[in-house]
């Protein structure tokens, strides 16, 4: 791919997600990326639904584009290809438990003795230091222990977890981050650092206002179910045949609101934010008086025409469909690895110097692109 | 800070989020970040609650470490210091409506031409290209129209909104991702270049597995409450005293899930993951029925020692009291631009070669930078 990481050779032996998904944006940005898989079925997403042709979609969105070799990392011969791998990488990363790597004998110490120049990213559930380092973790544990389920959902109702994968998806951006930011230092220095990425930190560090709100009163906020805690208007309303949502974050776009919906700008317990905070049900009834009078197409084209942010609930289909994500080439071509195509989302970073493809490569069969890549080394196969 | 991004100058404009969420984390990774902010009150968001002494902790938690200088840049004095700022900047961000820098006559194609070593980064609520390119966009309205809510909540439930500003959130972290890359990019070219980065692009970018299950079936799918769509066990679970979150990914796992409550390990419903997606309720009714007879606290120790993935559904203060996150630092000291101490989240990247601080300079108060700046760029105060 072209991009701005296009003379990067990343070397990736994470699984299922956090890393992957950090690959990925890298691959996006124009990386090279080579999967050192385990010979046994490989990355474990492999073998996670849902299926088409009995390959996995899950496994081929996240993971187009890069290329593959099984390498078994305590047989000899593939510890050589692996090392011959190293040799020529800017980039390793990998998402086993914290230790791993030094049972392998390719402890950070070991690495960067041999290989200055490459930066190495761990991505863990807990990270490689503090009292639960050792601790496993799937997305769904730091989305509970990290807060973000306490402020999702609605107050009294049953635990709410977040519809994605947040808990992997933000430590794969941060692991971004640090990559990009270690290739910036090393253009310095010359040498490369390690990159130690925890799941829970991730969740710790998207918490924003609750970390405030829980500093300035000392009191753990609740959820909200779909408003802001603290903007008002700013949450989904009902109309006649659906609910939308409507984002009027200050004075001016709350005037625009009620000129829209032919509400009185008078009503002091709707004078300001805080007031209309803190009578927000109040003005949701208000509101939805109204809205209930007609569907949601009308108000929204309503709500545009005054320029009042506001936008319909998306199912998955629909958010696919908008113009506005399409023109944006937020929906790509891709494909399984035998071929068969396949959508899946497109990179969010759109640069001037690079063009932005609406195609990706697809993902690559189990130890795909073996023969060309120890082509590539000069090595021949290993011997058994 | 120290940090690998120390030689790296960014001048801010941007206001309440996307934008200074991204500045944040580049000032967590060793940058000086400049906010140049409106004369009239600044940032919108020093007037967000929750307030500490008459100041915004909000605004705090996520400016620490910057420095501030108001500026009105329609006025010809001002507009000189910004451009002096500009002559030594690596990074520009605003966060603006598309066409607004345009019009104050800082397009891309002006300022690329007068400062080719500048990267800007333009933060979005739609991008710079598309139907809707001119719309504005809250956190609110691309959480509905990119569909995380629709996969977010219960089956037959109210529309949930995630609890944090994930719309916001996400994009700030492309657009970080975006600047470094940008950087990277600039030292093999020279040349700086432009960053478009949009809310609603990064909430197609993080729907994960639901685009792949739309791509398998052409259904939407829905939201799952607090499961995960196709891993079983993996949700939350009554016990006599508070759910718990158990997150067994695999049939090793789901061995010692069952041994740890005792449970047996050959019923067919149960046999395998796909077996246990599909018979989630059964299982959820199973293993509560022996969760219920015993409080949390003994069923994490149990689950645990068992080594299965397992945690409490923290709320903020818990989550911030959590060892493990402390000893990593994620909750660090700051301070309100009076001086008052505050606590914020520090910064996940972990990186081998400098140091994780556990404490942030203060947040600025409103132009509380100026004589400074001014002085080190040579510049008298301007004359009214």
């Amino acid at each position: 791919m072209p991009g701005p990481l296009s003379d990067i050779l990343v070397i990736d032996l994470s699984r299922v997600l956090a890393g992957p998904y950090a690959t990925m944006v890298l691959a996006d940005l124009g990386a090279r990326v080579i999967k050192v898989e385990r010979p046994d079925g490989g990355d474990d997403a492999r073998a996670y639904g849902p299926f088409i042709k009995g390959q996995s979609a899950y496994f081929a969105s996240i993971n187009r584009g890069k290329q593959s070799i099984a390498l078994d990392l305590k047989a000899p011969a593939d510890r050589a290809v692996f090392e011959a791998l190293l040799e020529r990488a800017d980039v390793l990363v990998d998402n086993y438990r914290p230790g791993v790597m030094a049972r392998l004998g390719y402890g950070w110490d070991v690495l960067h003795a041999r290989y200055p120049r490459l930066i190495h990213a761990a991505t863990s559930g807990f990270g490689q230091t503090g009292p639960d380092s050792q601790k496993a973790a799937y997305d769904m544990v730091v989305q509970a222990m990290g807060g973000i389920m306490s402020v999702t959902g609605h107050a009294g109702g049953p635990p709410t977890r977040v519809g994605t994968s947040v808990g992997d998806i933000t430590a794969g951006l941060f692991t971004v981050i640090g990559i990009t930011s270690a290739l910036h230092d090393r253009a310095k220095t010359g040498k490369g650092q390690f990159v130690d990425v925890a799941m829970l930190d991730g969740q710790i560090a998207i918490l924003e206002n609750a970390i405030a709100r829980y500093a300035a009163t000392g009191q753990s906020p609740g959820p909200l179910g779909a408003r802001h805690p603290s903007i008002t208007p700013f949450a989904a309303y009902q109309c006649a045949d659906a609910p939308i949502v409507i984002a009027a974050g200050n004075d001016q776009l709350f005037a625009a609101l009620c000129g829209a919906l032919g509400l009185p700008t008078d009503d002091p317990r709707f004078a300001s934010n805080d007031a209309r905070t803190s009578n927000a049900d109040a003005l949701a009834g208000v509101i939805e008086a109204v809205l209930t009078t007609g569907p949601a197409a009308h108000w929204l084209a309503a709500l545009d025409e005054a320029g009042v942010p506001c936008g319909p609930l998306n199912n998955i289909g629909q958010a696919l469909a908008n113009p506005q994500v399409r023109a944006r080439n937020m929906v790509v071509e891709t494909a399984l690895p035998d071929g068969t195509p396949l959508i899946a989302a497109g990179n969010p970073v759109k640069l001037s110097g690079h063009p932005d493809s609406a195609h990706r490569p697809p993902a690559p069969a189990l130890d795909g692109d073996r023969a060309a890549i120890l082509k590539e080394l000069g090595l021949k196969e290993p011997k058994l």
